[in-house]
């Protein structure tokens, strides 16, 4: 199975984000993408650079403005007085606001969800590298590959249609689902990121040929708050082609495991030709920003549940954040998914 | 003209806020109130402590849950790790994202619009406080006074029914404005603060007994970034009842004289039997964070315009922060106004 990854990603590297009130050091750090590539390495899976897609493939997902603001919005932001290195939001369009600012500061919080996705001078050059991965994974697929993954760093599924958010700016697995749907007339998308997969629900959630099913940690209390909960179901339709299994914190490999099952099964009655995977490995109960408990045995029977459908497959990496578990994880999850017996 | 206010509305002192990224000093200080005390003192206006209303009038134009999370919601984000002394959101529930969160980090970005309204042990003191004075103001015009001055501090304007924004928490003037129509039936509510009234227009947008002019910089390039703008005139029974009058930044006296005799002359049509004004002087040339270039004659000929309605007249402070010219400028106004004919 070939790994996808440019050194490109790497140059996107905020120290910092804003927490609970506080600057804090950034844990969405180019260093991770070193230690899964470590992993990857150790597995023997040759790693090959993406091909070059560019803005006509991501706005196949994303809104013109936001991939304008993305692209652009860090010049303007650079000639503010007084403004951080990095773009942060400090106002948004809540509730009855729908009137539309020119001014980067305005634009800022209609085009970033959260505190925790700050856009620097490199965040374009990297975020495209990171989906271009993507779409250069899903392109092996279509050509015939049984599987690839995608080394994506920085991560995608909280990115929605126009806006970045939690450490997300180019929504990397709903971009390779795009790409899958080039051949594949219908799609399915499991998200195990122990964050509910937001971005990639919005894009998708009045489409009925891309199936989305998502395990994570219960939003009532924890990001991204305001969705990912059981009823949400679809629109439109989109109707039943949304499923959220949310789970308690702290529950560990079986509980993980039995969710998982639930979302197997809802995938193979969807009846999808092809698989893409938002693999975050922030389930573990050694991730620094986790608070679900799975060991690196969970995410072997993890991989081997996505194995189980026996569809053509995408690997995207999400989340999964700096631990000494953090390369092993990922090295168990795709030894239980079969990765290395292609790689022979 | 009696002058209300407390020193409880000094209690609340956030040091700090998040703006363009950074940790910046906040400039609603609590020597603002000490400023504008000294002037109306230097008037000779008599200063009288508000009465005690609390929660059951405030519920009359704010949501019972946001009362909740404004009374108690420090004591829960004191328990969180690692968080900052005031509450501060940093993700909201922008766009798709309708769940309702039960976590305090949930809650503050459901109930907080932007990064400028800290909330610390003393702000639910201090806004009740200053939402009694506005009040009090208002029973006292109620009762028969021509007019009294609230010297509210923390201000109220950017305050929706569930939400604080912008350095305000409470609105005290919807709240005068409902004191207002206890004997009233039409209220109309002059906001002349550099910055939109959002949340007083988002309380009164669909009512019709409540008239809403505001001048304010315009928005497209300014706080609070996605509304304010002309094409917003109300809703259902409230269309025809909300006036936005946005200024050109750089804007002198002659153009915001202008755009308030265009205001003046709406309100008197409208017919209100009752005004409050939402008394910012953030428009000086001389404001820290203002782009209008108001001078002190200018703002006693917004009094005078003010006065020029003949109606019973309840001033509530908002904005206008630290300079050599605050208390001058209030004090243009008041005189403008004719506050110093009753002081004798």
């Amino acid at each position: 199975m070939d790994v996808v990854f440019s050194p490109q990603q790497m140059n996107h590297h905020p120290s910092t984000y804003i927490s609970r009130g506080r600057v804090v050091p950034n844990p969405e750090r180019p260093d991770r993408a070193e230690t899964l590539l470590g992993a990857v390495r150790g597995l023997g899976l040759p790693v090959v650079a993406p091909r070059r897609f560019g803005r006509a493939l991501y706005a196949q997902v994303h809104d013109a403005g936001y991939l304008d603001f993305l692209e652009h919005g860090h010049r303007q932001w650079q000639t503010l007085p007084n403004a951080s290195a990095e773009i942060v939001p400090n106002v948004h369009p809540n509730g009855r606001m729908n009137g539309r600012p020119q001014h980067i500061v305005g634009l800022a919080g209609l085009y970033m969800a959260d505190t925790a996705c700050p856009i620097g001078a490199q965040t374009w050059e990297s975020a495209g590298a990171s989906a271009d991965a993507a779409a250069t994974a899903a392109r092996l697929v279509v050509e015939g590959a049984p599987s690839a993954y995608a080394l994506c760093r920085p991560p995608g599924h909280h990115a929605y249609a126009d806006m970045a958010g939690g450490f997300c700016y180019l929504n990397n697995v709903a971009i390779a689902a795009a790409v899958l749907r080039s051949r594949f007339a219908r799609v399915a998308i499991l998200d195990v990121d122990v964050h509910h997969g937001n971005g990639t629900q919005g894009i998708f959630y009045r489409r009925a040929d891309v199936f989305f099913a998502s395990l994570h940690a219960d939003p009532a209390a924890y990001y991204p708050w305001y969705v990912g909960f059981a009823d949400e179901r679809g629109e439109g339709p989109g109707i039943g082609s949304n499923l959220n299994l949310p789970l308690a914190h702290g529950t560990g490999d079986d509980g993980v495991l039995a969710a998982l099952d639930t979302a197997i099964r809802a995938i193979r009655a969807a009846q999808p030709a092809a698989l893409a995977v938002s693999l975050g490995l922030d389930m573990s109960a050694d991730d620094p920003l986790g608070v679900i408990k799975v060991t690196p045995q969970g995410f072997a029977r993890m991989g081997q549940a996505a194995a189980s459908l026996g569809l053509p497959t995408v690997l995207v990496q999400e989340g999964g954040y700096m631990s000494p578990a953090l390369g092993g994880n990922l090295a168990s999850f795709l030894a239980g998914f079969g990765a290395t017996r292609g790689a022979a």
